[in-house]
């Protein structure tokens, strides 16, 4: 148990901004919002998934939609606890506690918002152990447990709340709604037990967001590279350095689509890599050959710095560090592979684990 | 107070069909769906606005989407009961009644299945008068009562809940949810109170459309013309007879729109007529000069049966009458015309009362 004050917030957003494998929003918005909610109500505690009862509530919060329009499309701030208090209203049952859905991006912050408001704790733990796209690809759905209720609120005032059968139509149907609603909007729900939280999510997440933060505002400082820094607390593999030679982007089914290439630098000189992305990257290549693909997180760090870029952030003469670091094995599974594997995304690839793919050596 | 039975119910289906304009939907499978609730649960209590009380909770219920998609999307017939359910449990209220919210097409039908299965009367009462296209287009929204909650649920089981600050919001999510689950959903809401059923509902319309609808039954078997029989009865005016010569159709913004040309027949051998439609008949004009325009009511008849054509039905060959018949005097108010005045729908034309018109004889 510890409580997340300023500090813990600005280290949780580099950290999650890595574990969003470029996706999941850039979370600049999110820290200004977490740091607004602590600064007004003081720091938020931060538990153990073990430290819930069985049957408490918890009720997850995330925005959602295009991450690009977040920046002009400013939250009112009275979304998280309209989406919130919908769902609690719904069941009837005050929440114990939140939590993020997804680790990666701006909806690892978002949570502390209505934590703080509330004065309930946030659990150290997600549904994903990264960033995803779509509603559905959570553990909570790889376990089965139902996607409902479910609550939808934008800026305007505008409130939605869905119960449907299966996280696909949630998908469809909260989709839709977002993008009428502007393109982006904050979620709450569905609610989950502290049995099923205890269960069936991705626990200590935030305490890895916050330590991969760490590692990367104070690796300079110490005169370190912060790459290799990086892969020693994540377990992560080094797949090149390089300078981004080419960017193609297009949007196409309110997903942002599109490939990185990459030319070696240093011991990498003289091979090409690309990187595909869908949202979060997806797929790395070199000449053709898949070393990396999702679910294992994708990260690109700029070499300097350490820093995540995102996707929509890359752009000609980039000099960055791609690296792989595993899924958690929930993704390994056949439903998580079905759920969130290359073959779901498009790509004409089987997965195979990012540290058999590499156990000949370097790419 | 009397009660809806077998006959009511076809007569009804008949009288809605007239009254919705040419759009509303086809009432053939709300009235085989009312026909069934009241074989199961006996004839349904049919109440005067009047008898309610002040503070009774009234629910109007409804099909919402592409008239066209309900003839192959068969609703699974849960759907009303569950929509009904959400805003009940919602407000924390049981319903008293349950009432249509247009009196046009299917919805005329669609609330007998809900009152049948609960026991609860239907109100004598809809808050058009007609059929209209969009959410917000009802006497309720000219009071400016808040258009909350109202549920959304379809035949998969997928139950959505909408809380918007106003109509057009609301029509916008409800319209793209709706396409989502693909073309029709069933809805339930908002809630109105005894009081404003009273005071801003437009009475009377379900006995008008059973009368219309007798008429219409009933002049052949008594060797009378039925268009003469129902221009008497509503206080209608006949437009002209003619002939269907050409009908252009196309989808556009979720709507089907057209024009439908006449070649007068008779005493209007000669003349030539055009007809506007939007999912409803909006404007009649006689070569270039309009001679009747939404919100007045327009109906095309088959001349020798009397029985209304909808927009989706009308072909090359077909030989009308063309009626019009007055609105509610509420659309007729700058708000009524602000909402569904010929401008809101695109024509460059300014309302006039259809009485005045033709006041000067035939068109």
């Amino acid at each position: 148990m510890n409580r997340l004050d300023a500090q813990a917030i600005e280290e949780i957003a580099v950290g999650a901004a890595v574990l969003g494998s470029g996706g999941g929003g850039d979370p600049y918005l999110g820290k200004l919002m977490a740091l607004a909610a602590i600064e007004r109500y003081g720091p938020v505690l931060c538990i153990d998934p073990e430290e819930l009862q069985d049957d408490d509530m918890v009720i997850p919060l995330s925005m959602i939609g295009a991450p690009t329009v977040v920046v002009e499309k400013i939250p009112s701030g009275r979304e998280s606890g309209q989406a919130f208090a919908m769902v609690e209203k719904w069941c009837g049952q005050t929440a114990q506690a939140t939590m993020p859905i997804e680790i990666g991006g701006v909806n690892s912050l978002i949570p502390i918002v209505v934590a703080a408001e509330r004065g309930i704790p946030i659990v150290d733990a997600d549904g994903m152990g990264r960033a995803f796209p779509e509603m559905q690809m959570d553990t909570f759905h790889l376990a089965g447990i139902r996607p409902y209720p479910v609550s939808l609120v934008d800026e305007k005032g505008n409130r939605m709340l869905f119960e449907t059968e299966d996280g696909l139509w949630l998908e469809a149907l909260m989709r839709s709604a977002t993008v009428t609603m502007g393109g982006t909007a904050t979620t709450a729900g569905f609610p989950v037990t502290g049995a099923q939280v205890k269960t069936h999510a991705i626990p200590k997440t935030l305490t890895q967001a916050r330590q991969i933060g760490r590692v990367l505002l104070h690796a300079r400082r110490l005169s370190r590279d912060p790459v290799e820094q990086l892969l020693e607390v994540t377990g992560g593999w080094m797949l090149f350095r390089g300078k981004v030679v080419d960017v193609k982007r297009r949007t196409e089914g309110g997903f942002v689509k599109g490939t990185a290439r990459f030319a070696g630098t240093g011991e990498w000189q003289g091979r090409q890599w690309c990187l595909h992305f869908q949202n979060e990257f997806l797929v790395v290549e070199r000449e053709g050959i898949p070393v990396a693909t999702t679910p294992d997180l994708i990260a690109v760090l700029d070499t300097e710095t350490g820093m995540p870029f995102t996707t929509e952030r890359l752009r000609y003469g980039i000099r960055a560090a791609v690296i792989a670091m595993p899924c958690h094995p929930a993704w390994r599974t056949e439903k998580g592979l079905e759920t969130v594997g290359p073959r779901y995304f498009g790509y004409d690839l089987d997965y195979v684990p990012v540290e058999q793919r590499l156990e000949g050596g370097r790419p």
